[in-house]
């Protein structure tokens, strides 16, 4: 494929029907997408952040269409979207989301996944059982990022009980998450909509202003509401020596009275991506069940269409739908 | 005795000759006070820090006058300052020190040390061995605070390497603590004259411009400064997946990109006071001389010139001495 199409930032965001395709280095897979999604971190890079420009996108899943390794060849997959360099200290100890040289689709220098075709290290591909359709498989990366929230508290310990905060799709997904491990959730929002959603999903919520004084003091307090009270909220309700943590990026300053953190020893943990292997695995088993909080898909080559849906206030995930393809 | 001498804190900090000693409740025992320390918590306290009136000061060193508990009386003594209710789910469990109805001496609904007398129940102290002159006994309470740094790390794991930040006297001690524990400890300052008392104590300094690469990437980082820059220093310099402890309560908000903490996965520990026997342990064995660190001492009748000359830039540890015994 000489030229392809695909969603640009740059000095705009555009959609380019001649963007040259990734160059597919010695061990990576070429991936022809099927199915993407639009996460908050995309509408910030598209705003600036990290002073990222080409294509944008990390969570899709997609089949191999050119790899090193012939076992990979035609497998219908998705992929951890770090890809470290995996000869470093942080590489070879199990902690290659922290590379120093690591590239991340569609974040840090590596061309993502709002495009016909992206190429990921084979190392980093997981592949997707047949059962799986691929509008629940695209859900693998961010389900992976809030399963990760288990991973933070100390000594891997799980907790009894949690509060997120935010009925956006990020804390959406982190509750089901959270539920389906067997953690007593409760999810906290300003949109009764929205914790309706979650409700049928079997979770317990409440209005912010609401939440009664028995569900305070969790050990575990999820902030992600990405707001700039979201972080003050979360310290005031977690229990002493508990552990908030902080699933959000935002692409500008807080400001904070950070005493309660001292006063109460609270730990706070910032949070990012977790294991794909493990998300795949539950939402395979059906554990978790994603399609409820697709509200809109656009084909790619309305792309900045999806983006700015994705960016209206309260909206949850809206999904890309690459072009179907023509013999490979 | 129908009045005592101390500093209080209210609409002005002054010294009154004629303040009404504390009212020693059952299982309490009444201290009389040697020799105590000013903390930057008890500046904070005279410029409106949570509200508190009265008689500041918590770290002191004195003799039981009174008590319930004969084995006390007579005893020279330190005390753990948090006094929790005894009978609460964290009292029981071992986190008396966020007990919610808990007082804390000089700090929260308690008469503190910067007077004759002083209040604590019985179970909050510790005795002082007789070879541990009250100098060296007056750092327990700091001593302790700085030793729990080491409580904070996930597992409750010795880290290898710590950096620490801040050439103050709570930098000074928090890397005398932590170098007494076998940790390789680096100081990160902005005063050469104060670099160079911690390094006469065996430990690594550093100007701050100067830091070297091979020191960053520390997997534990504590920020001492205590100003509105040494949280993003902190955070920029802790390895990925570190832990960076917060020692500082500060009176104001803090401004802060907290994206660092998401994408390096950062832990952000607030940590305040410490276990009081393992600090007089350490003290009595002489694994840490606090003495370098005494800058100036004033009689109780001067208090105020204590607090003022404590909250000069730069300044050490300052002490005050409460009035020789005149018969008990």
């Amino acid at each position: 494929m000489a030229r392809m199409l695909a969603l640009v930032l740059g000095e705009s965001t555009h959609v380019s029907t001649d963007h040259p395709p990734p160059t597919r280095l010695p061990g990576e897979a070429l991936v022809r997408v099927r199915v993407s999604g639009v996460c908050d971190t995309d509408l910030q890079l598209a705003r600036g952040y990290m002073g990222f420009s080409g294509v944008p996108g990390h969570e899709f899943v997609g089949d191999v269409v050119a790899c090193d390794d012939a076992a990979w060849l035609g497998k219908r997959v998705v992929a951890d979207i770090n890809a470290g360099c995996g000869a470093c200290i942080e590489c070879t100890t199990g902690r290659g989301h922290h590379c120093a040289t690591r590239t991340v689709l569609g974040i840090v220098r590596r061309s993502g996944a709002f495009a016909e075709l992206l190429a990921v290290p084979e190392r980093c591909l997981v592949a997707v059982p047949d059962g799986l359709e691929d509008d629940r498989a695209v859900f693998a990366e961010p389900l992976a990022a809030a399963l990760h929230v288990l991973d933070e508290l100390p000594g891997g310990a799980k907790p009894k009980r949690a509060l997120v905060l935010g009925d956006g799709k990020l804390g959406q997904l982190i509750v089901r998450a959270l539920a389906s491990q067997g953690v007593e959730t409760t999810l906290v929002g300003r949109h009764a909509h929205k914790l309706a959603l979650a409700a049928s999903a079997g979770v317990e919520t409440f209005l912010e202003a609401e939440l009664p004084a028995s569900r305070r003091g969790a050990e575990l307090v999820v902030e992600a509401t990405g707001s700039e009270g979201g972080l003050a909220h979360a310290l005031a309700i977690v229990a002493p020596r508990g552990t908030v943590v902080l699933k959000t990026t935002v692409a500008a300053k807080l400001t904070i009275d950070l005493a309660p953190l001292v006063i109460h020893e609270v730990r706070l943990v910032g949070s990012r991506c977790g294991d794909m292997d493990r998300a795949v695995d539950i939402l395979a088993r059906g554990a978790v069940n994603p399609l409820p909080l697709v509200e809109a898909r656009y084909p790619l080559e309305r792309a900045n269409e999806a983006l700015a849906h994705a960016g209206r206030r309260g909206a949850l995930k809206v999904l890309i739908d690459a072009p179907v393809v023509r013999g490979g």
